[in-house]
């Protein structure tokens, strides 16, 4: 039996798992990233998730010499051939780092890095949501909204390995000004940071103050977070319930022309957001089906992520098993 | 040397072309469709084109026992497994077709189908403009806006082979609405039609009406096309001038959205509106650049297609050729 480490680095958490060829978890760690401290501290704590698995795994009497890679889910812009990190917007100093060379110096073992939405997204369709498709694609909705294109089993990454930026498809070229310089993407509508920014803007209405997200923040608009809505919601809060009707039509709005580009098996959504359920749910399908072509639509299926918690770390893993074996 | 034929469908001529592996054009036929006389006619057509091109190569002292395929691309909806063909608009009562089967047990050559704007893309990726790209996206420009998406020198046909509908995507969830029931969809503003429907809207304010289109059209709005808008444009005419941007504005805030989906290497836009070149190119290229990302778009090509005569008849040759080789 072959094995490989998958690293997920987050901005809070650092997710390392040791899994088998099969798909099985063997190993996980998980230990804060502490990014604040700086890149070497961050680069300590790596080295520290990988030597926890890896002890795990001798203690069990397997060999690490059958552990054929290691991949590292990261945010930023990954070079996949140089195995170097650009500009990761969360953990400071995170620019222009070797990382593959590092741990493959390290280990001894070969080192391959992947874009944390990538990992996340072949993490589900390997033994998530996306199980025993062909063709999938991954939406992370969170402060921002990622994504992955997953073709044949593989991430599909362009030219250069910028592909699957799912959250900047416009819906809406006079909409609101997205953090990537562009106006109306989705990202801009739909994530976490739209989703405050236009209940802000609700509640800036005196008539709306009347509403349990105003009550539950207890009048201060920087407690607010997709959670509390979804609270207010579920006790039956008329302008929480049109937030997340909202933000399903804008969600809907998008994933009806990736029906109509990419005609996906699944379109998996992951991330906390996900948690509202049908609040968001019911009116992105009503959107989905209204926008998108019949036969695009016909067999789709659009659901939650599987594994939350270990998506990003699961694809990492995959990712040296794909570009080692 | 191994050959193979194909066919393009439109809904005025069928072209049909002989081609060798290496991508060279051994022979060529070109024919009036006259869908009016109705599906047994039209089939009737499709075979003259093909012993055409079948005699000239006899004539030439060649095998065709070496001809490994026939390709067909075709309007309408296909399903490649079976060879039928559904739901063609340009063509009366071409519907549930069983192309592929007629032609393979008419010639005893093996026949493969495919849509009309994949075999466009994948012709002009074999030889055309996106020649020696691994990643390619086509648009052609005309009465609609179809698409065809290029993966490693493949079509991306995604679950049910619906996928590529590129005019399809979204640039406004509330703009005009668009022929697929939609609204706001590239095809609604970009598409000759879309264009036209504008223009006509433009000249109903009398203001408008000292422009060069409401002359070269004698007043009468149905004579409009896009080719009298480039016209215009070129004598100076200040409406046609802003028709053409705005279009190029349209097109480039779709193309953006899909540089960031797809960093691809490449855009190829086929059809006759291409014939307006910086009346279009300009303005778009402006939009694509301000709303990418900057990664997505270095190195972007954004090209006219090379062959556009030829790509839907190359593009269904190499079809043959990929499913039989």
């Amino acid at each position: 039996m072959k094995y490989a480490i998958g690293v997920d680095l987050g901005g809070t958490n650092i997710v390392t798992i040791l899994m088998n060829e099969k798909g099985k978890i063997i190993a996980r760690d998980k230990r804060a990233t502490e990014g604040f401290k700086g890149k070497n501290h961050v680069l300590k704590r790596i080295s520290e998730g990988i030597e926890s698995v890896l002890g795990l795994m001798t203690h069990d009497s397997r060999l690490t010499t059958d552990v054929v890679g290691i991949g590292i889910g990261t945010p930023g812009l990954v070079d996949l051939e140089k195995g170097i990190v650009y500009e990761a917007p969360n953990i400071p100093d995170w620019d222009n780092v070797p990382l593959a060379n590092s741990y493959k110096k390290r280990f001894g073992i070969p080192t391959f890095l992947e874009n944390d939405a990538n990992s996340a997204a072949l993490g589900e369709w390997w033994i998530g949501a996306g199980r025993g498709t062909k063709n999938m694609i991954c939406l992370t909705l969170g402060t921002g909204i990622g994504g992955g294109i997953i073709i044949d089993g593989k991430v599909y990454h362009g030219a250069l390995g910028y592909a699957g930026e799912l959250g900047h498809i416009a819906l809406s070229f006079d909409g609101p000004k997205c953090g990537c310089g562009n106006t109306g993407c989705m990202e801009a509508y739909a994530s976490a940071t739209g989703i405050i920014k236009r209940t802000k803007a609700l509640l800036k209405d005196r008539k709306n103050r009347k509403s349990i997200i105003y009550k539950l923040i207890s009048g201060d608009l920087n407690k607010m977070n997709p959670a509390i809505i979804t609270q207010a919601a579920r006790k039956g809060d008329k302008l929480a319930i049109k937030i997340w009707k909202d933000t399903g039509f804008y969600l809907g709005s998008g994933i009806a022309s990736y029906a109509n580009i990419f005609n996906p098996e699944m379109v998996v959504l992951t991330g906390g957001m996900t948690g509202a359920g049908n609040l968001l749910f019911e009116s992105m399908w009503e959107t989905v089906r209204k926008r998108a072509f019949k036969g695009a639509v016909k067999n789709l299926k659009i659901l939650p992520g599987k594994i939350p918690d270990d998506a990003g770390a699961v694809g990492a893993a995959k990712t040296a098993f794909q570009r080692t074996m």
